[in-house]
């Protein structure tokens, strides 16, 4: 039985919480936040965040599930090497920075960090990484959707005039297709991904004026098409209020000049309930490796798929 | 660089030369074979199998492509710690005791033995692992095909009155639908695989003969639909003379209860190129990490995906 702590109480904890209640090898020692007056609905303790430094001997393992990067990499520094950790960090360009520095946190410790734990960083970066490893003459593409960005959400929810918002990524099957057939070289943002908005404005708010600045958004949406539709907040809640998501890696390639096609594709009716499994079975792992004296910073990659098992139960996949 | 031995000269044999030949970071010591009189297209040397004893210390890794299985697992055990080994062992029944006795002898010797390498035993078994061990609740199937099953293919080949014959095992698509959509629980094999046989009969033989022996033949054959089609030798080298194969896991199940399919797929022009491919870069991944001290003898799933890369190479996919 390990004992999990859960950091952080949004989306992404409330689901490792239902999670780790559901694994029968887990104990939830509490929940960690910053937020005053929280309570959960199973009755789960929850502390101030900081408590976690005085409870560290009683943790096997914490679940790093901070709304922000930026809080995420201060927490994760500072908790590395007092308690091992699993987080999802996902800022893909920070990457390499951020695991340097738990590697020195964890390492200093004698605690063990898996970071970048989910499925993009995660189950996606292990199958880019395979997949052009066995096969190094080829081309990768990753498609994500259709699902709910909560960052491309948020962007519209932040627009003046705006009550709330879903944006939906959904991937071009042309491009899909092409990428398929090894002729995806040369596809650009705007012939992968379509943006799908569904917008809830407050009354009286110029929709023009919200479509335009939706529109010119740069980064974001600038460089994308872009559906947008108005609707009533009632039909947004009603229609929209889900979390799918899913995608898919692609690489197309050569062995020995002869044609090959990799896919790994998931399809999924609740984002952060997957994540939160996938995220939780790594806690397990996390904890059984750093008792067998691993320790450092690792990702995904670093961490063999036989560990989510004990012993040689992972044989029988074979 | 790394000095590669190639043990065995069938189809595998000669697509790991084809891509050793291809890798930059890899140069042939010899080619190993039981079998007299053989010669490269290449050039490559070509040995009696067992100077590769007395030639050992020249080998950072031999790649283990004997035809059958009993002759891989006699020869697997007595090369094990005298050389590091790959080796694409298929036989799933017997994985459990292969890998014990290879380990046993690696072990011994300071030497890394990778068993199993390639997409089914390899990739397959990576991925039923994977899915299982981040979507505990749920069900896999796999289903290969459509492709050229050489065992299958051999069987028809012993039968009396054929004179060469290509086995196609195909997946039904009612059977994947069904698995996609968590209702695959119930699947039997004769619902999930056609097996479609392109016959070329010797001259004045009994095909409503041949076809009985077929479709009575246990376990190859009658346990499934099959379909058969005799056709003359020119146009079964001219439309059958490929190796293609490919094939798909499926996971269907549910995290916190909200539905999620995870879904790996392979399609591949040339079963043995690929798996060539596959066993090629574990190769050099094997001669690195016995570099680094690891001995024993390791599945695909005991082994980071990141020890494919040199250094921290791989976390540019993360």
């Amino acid at each position: 039985m390990k004992n999990v702590a859960i950091v952080g109480y949004g989306n992404l904890g409330k689901a490792c919480e239902r999670a780790a209640l559901l694994s029968e090898d887990m104990s939830i020692v509490g929940i960690f936040s910053r937020r005053k007056g929280l309570s959960s609905p199973y009755g789960t303790s929850i502390y101030a965040q900081d408590e976690i430094f005085d409870m560290a001997k009683d943790i096997d393992v914490a679940a790093l599930c901070l709304g922000s990067a930026n809080d995420l990499v201060a927490f994760g520094t500072s908790l590395a090497g007092k308690v091992n950790t699993v987080d999802s960090f996902d800022t893909h360009a920070k990457m390499r920075d951020y695991v340097q520095n738990m590697r020195a946190s964890a390492s200093a410790g004698g605690k063990l960090s898996l970071v970048g734990i989910g499925w993009d960083p995660g189950i996606f970066s292990l199958c880019r990484a395979l997949f052009e490893g066995v096969l190094p003459d080829g081309f990768t593409h990753t498609f994500w959707g259709k699902g709910v960005s909560q960052g491309h959400s948020e962007a519209l929810r932040r627009i003046d005039g705006v009550l709330d918002a879903i944006q939906y990524t959904v991937p071009k099957q042309e491009a899909i297709d092409l990428a398929t057939k090894g002729k995806g070289e040369e596809l650009t943002e705007r012939d992968k991904h379509l943006r799908v908005c569904y917008i809830a404005a407050k009354e009286g708010a110029d929709l023009k004026k919200i479509e335009e600045s939706v529109r010119t958004m740069p980064n974001y949406f600038e460089p994308y098409d872009v559906e947008i539709h108005f609707v009533d907040v009632q039909t947004l809640k009603r229609e929209h209020g889900g979390m799918p998501h899913g995608g898919q890696v692609l690489r197309s390639g050569y062995a020995n000049g002869k044609g090959c096609t990799m896919k790994l594709e998931l399809k999924l009716d609740s984002n952060p309930d997957f994540t939160a499994g996938v995220l939780m079975r790594y806690a397990a792992a996390c904890a059984r490796l750093n008792e067998e004296g691993v320790c450092g910073a690792k990702t995904m990659l670093d961490v063999p798929v036989s560990a989510l098992y004990q012993n040689d139960a992972a044989l029988r996949f074979v």
